[in-house]
């Protein structure tokens, strides 16, 4: 792991950018370490530099005491991406702002972007627990389907907290089945992009003996403000 | 308002028993008072003694300093019933153990005993806030159908913690789309006398912007402990 860049905050968070091989990525550690580590990560591949995930990451550092880390996947953010990737991304953009993507241009655009995903996220975990102000257990936060993928292959996940979870490749929805980790999956009730009935139909598949749903009116960015607190108080009871 | 029974446990919490007219009521108030009051009803007039109701009351007085007040409904708990009425109760506890009443059995008992608790929900009400050490807003937290039907009548009403919600009479369904309160419904997944379509349809009809969505697996029992904090919490937001 090489430590591209350092910034440390006001509120006493240390933020640091790293690369470990191709993968880039970001670290936050809050004044207080060693501490529990959770993975970030945005639906779908967006940067891991967008406001929303960042704000996300600070919060749970600053606030709750978490490191938090988070890495761009493959052909997303700071990472090369050749000309068919861009293409699938620009059709997958058409798709999501004209009501939401066709089952066929989702699979295709998302299915391998998961798949891929999740060998980064290990490597990056690897790296990330040989570092002194980062300790097990582990948990993860955000993009559905990754953490479906990461939780049936990963046994140091001791803890999921998912977002949205209507559109998820098939696969994933198919390996809910075999999650046993303990699960809050948070959705919004009137998430344009996320059909409320799938998103039912997977909280129902989950395998976790320890399940919570939480949902709220709105669309996809209207999630409250008590929602992130909620959260950590899940990662509390699963992670300290 | 009558006293008639004054118990101080050691956790600091007075427990009273009272009598408004003809409503036999408790209350429990905290070490430190004026609270806030949240009235805490069992679903379908089980009596205010119920194990499950006092254990929940005395830990929101105790651990989250709210004054808590029940009542016992008209013909339930340690109030007078007629023939006729327990002859309808009977009736709707053999449809209860035999997998869920049937709409009409639940309508002809559940309906009536629903209208005729508000007026008693409103008269207590009005006796518990000219107590000193009780003091506005005010919270409900329990039965589904008696919080929809006294958040449309009573203004004084600022939150709603309600439970389960898939039985609730075809009046308080209708009556959900007018209820503005900020609410929380907490519901078990698999709760087998209360159909999941119908809890989350009722969900769904709520008006109240402010409305959040809590479900866990298992039995209409099976509630995580966590869910008492949780419903504390959103009475701290809206109450405090």
């Amino acid at each position: 792991m090489h430590l591209t860049s350092e910034h440390l905050h006001d509120d006493g968070v240390l933020e640091r950018d790293f690369t470990v091989g191709e993968i880039p990525g970001t670290l936050w550690t809050p004044a207080s370490t060693p501490a529990p580590l959770l993975l970030m990560a945005h639906n779908n591949g967006l940067p891991r530099t967008d406001a929303r995930l960042v704000a996300r990451a600070r919060f749970h550092a600053a606030e709750l005491g978490y490191a938090v880390a988070s890495v761009d996947a493959a052909g997303c953010g700071d990472r090369p991406r050749s000309a068919a990737q861009e293409h699938a991304r620009a059709e997958f953009r058409r798709a999501m702002q004209s009501g939401g993507p066709s089952d066929e241009v989702f699979e295709t655009f998302i299915g391998p972007l998961v798949e891929q995903a999740v060998p980064d996220w290990r490597t990056a975990l690897d790296a990330l627990l040989a570092l002194p102000e980062v300790d097990g257990p582990v948990g993860y936060s955000g993009w559905a389907a990754v953490g479906i993928r990461l939780a049936v292959s990963e046994p140091r996940i001791a803890a999921l907290g998912l977002f949205a979870g209507g559109y998820v490749p098939q696969a994933q929805r198919e390996e809910a089945r075999q999650v046993t980790a303990p699960l809050l999956l948070l959705l919004q009730w009137d998430d344009e992009g996320n059909p409320r009935e799938r998103a039912l139909d997977l909280f129902d598949a989950f395998g976790s003996t320890q399940k919570t749903l939480h949902a709220n009116p709105g669309g996809h960015l209207g999630t409250p403000w008590f929602e992130a607190q909620d959260q950590g108080r899940f990662f509390d009871r699963h992670l300290r």
